[in-house]
């Protein structure tokens, strides 16, 4: 299926040589015009320098008009060398576009970290990524992956004719922010900066944030939204095209997870508030026991609430429902049901873990996927 | 080794036949006269009735004259039912042991959540157990075993010949505190009931709560302190010696993780207080991408870097330093180092990661093991 690309982007992807695969390393999205934009980001004390970068031109409101990516490096903990150098790549994007303001070029960098950035290769690579700019979203997608196994891309049309799209990677699975997740959603909708970005920061938290578990981040996470502000659009059919991109980019984030071989979704009613709910959601869907017991499809509800246990939301013990792929294991205690029948349901692109706390009417999701002994091969030889 | 038993107490070990491997699944700790004891116990919400009912003694602050355990069903989230059990089950001890206060023993299960503990069994067992008792350890500390490899014990000797024994089980090692930890300690020294509480919750502190990452807790978790009070000792040097017990059996927990090759110890320095020191030790050994990185020798030092940044200890990160088997790999930036070699140094019993973090004085350690294949293979199957 093509994906339409909105009015006033261009996109490209080529390889520069910084993957020992050879294959597409470096990306680029450019705008016709100024940009409106939004980015969350990681919070781990260690930041890459195109964290940094990022976040100092988000604090000067102003907007953008270009985003370069590379994967196979995520040039972080190189010292001052690494900020020079990932300087020296928005500089290399501006130079080939001729933007004279190399603060309007955004950067992305994702891989190993520790080794400084090859700029020779970047610097060669750059001119051909410009050359290369188009409308298919293809050859960019493929140029921010690293462990994915698939792009990720997802759209939505609005009313009035507005076209959104995203695009992410995601890969380490266990504890996802630790890999690095990048999401870039392109849209021509006109939503004045502020708008967007409080938007942005409650889409994240809804879809983003909840392909997790334990608070770790990554040094390089970053989910941008660019806007060229072509077409009119109501705002509320706004934010909610966005949820749905962005919920649709996390689903395929935790579905390719490494090693994966299910989605796990997990949804949490009859929280004291959505923010219990998405935090009991996380834990459950983060959950190494509950993950392997997935992974060898054993309906054994007592890792999953014993993973609500854990977290301190406030529930009613005495009448939590556990639901696994339809049927009810646990309501107050153990319910009677035929683990062969669930067991063999569990067997599925899919499991969907249900549960209800029986404290209120707030609700929240969370994905991931089963923990796999694949997901130790890859990372135990992810370098070597 | 022999290990010699404390004056004042028996135990034993017998097979009640709860659990389908036929191996030793009930045991028992009597003291000659009433005993001192101290405990902690999981913080997770849903707790099984052994916790409820041993945490409703330890308020009555009363001595206690014995403790009996079983493997193989952890007889939680049954209920009313399964309250009533665990009632029983102190019941049967009391009896066969001619105590007249029932809450005089103490009670643990470990095992399968949600299935009803066979009580017939349980009753049959209980008399071939008082029978049992002697002064040999090992039935013991075989009868409390569930996943786990080999039993625990560790032991000291204070000057003025108090005696002291610790027999420990573990088992499931991403999240240690979701697999049951039990640790029971018994020796005869002489310590007044409060301060014995006060010193118990100090060496819990720096040690089996190191052996986590995440906060999570077992609904069965407890370590217990049972003193006969029949040797004087001096009180420092009893807690030093709880302290070297307890931690050595932290060490063999982790040590015998589920799939484990190697025990990862990880000391964090320079911290701006031992609280901040103990909590980047224990994001650093739980972490599921360095655990995988230990498990194939890869001296991946970015995913240390990233496990501490991502805690928000402080730290001076232009500074810190990280050794991996005494190799220093990074120092506020990447470190030229001969990967073979230091690769090499990982593969032994034991991989001990350094962290000075260059903020204070604080420190703390922090216990886990490397996460293989093997483990996924052990909680996919554990019940099937």
């Amino acid at each position: 299926m093509a994906v339409k690309l909105p009015l006033g982007f261009r996109v490209g992807g080529v390889t520069a040589g910084l993957k020992r695969s050879g294959r597409l390393d470096l990306g680029l999205v450019v705008g016709d015009e100024p940009l409106a934009w939004a980015m969350v980001s990681t919070e781990n004390q260690v930041k890459a320098p195109c964290v940094h970068r990022n976040r100092s031109r988000l604090a000067s409101r102003e907007s953008v008009r270009a985003l370069v990516v590379n994967s196979g490096n995520a040039n972080c903990a190189n010292g001052d060398a690494g900020a020079w150098d990932n300087e020296d790549f928005a500089g290399a994007a501006a130079a080939a576009l001729h933007l004279p303001r190399v603060q309007d070029v955004l950067t992305a960098s994702t891989g190993v970290i520790g080794k400084r950035l090859a700029m020779d290769r970047v610097r060669a690579g750059i001119p051909k990524l410009v050359a290369a700019l188009g409308d298919d979203v293809e050859p960019f997608a493929q140029a921010i992956l690293t462990t994915d196994l698939v792009t990720k891309v997802a759209s939505a049309s609005l009313p009035g004719g507005a076209e959104m799209i995203g695009i992410a990677k995601g890969s380490g699975m266990i504890h996802p922010r630790m890999a690095t997740m990048f999401t870039f959603v392109l849209t021509d909708a006109a939503v004045p900066q502020e708008r967007l970005r409080s938007a942005w920061r409650r889409v994240a938290d809804r879809t983003f944030n909840q392909v997790t578990v334990d608070g770790d981040t990554s040094t390089n996470d970053m989910a941008i939204v660019l806007a060229s502000g072509v077409r009119a659009v109501d705002e509320e059919a706004f934010e909610e095209a966005l949820h749905t991109v962005a919920s649709q980019l996390a689903q395929a984030i935790a579905r390719d997870g490494e090693g994966a071989t299910t989605l796990v979704s997990v949804r949490v009613t009859q929280a004291r508030s959505d923010d219990d709910a998405r935090r009991a959601a996380r834990a459950v869907v983060g959950s190494s026991l509950v993950k392997s017991a997935v992974h060898g499809r054993d309906p054994n509800w007592g890792r999953i609430l014993c993973a609500v246990g854990s977290t301190g939301v406030i529930a009613d013990f005495g009448s939590l429902t556990i639901t696994l792929q339809g049927h009810v294991v646990f309501q107050g205690e153990s319910r009677p049901f035929d683990e062969a029948v669930v067991s063999q349901a569990m067997h599925a692109d899919e499991v969907v873990i249900e549960v209800a706390l029986g404290a209120g009417d707030g609700s929240g999701e969370a994905w991931g996927c089963d923990l796999s002994a694949e997901y130790v091969r890859i990372n135990a030889d992810y370098r070597t």
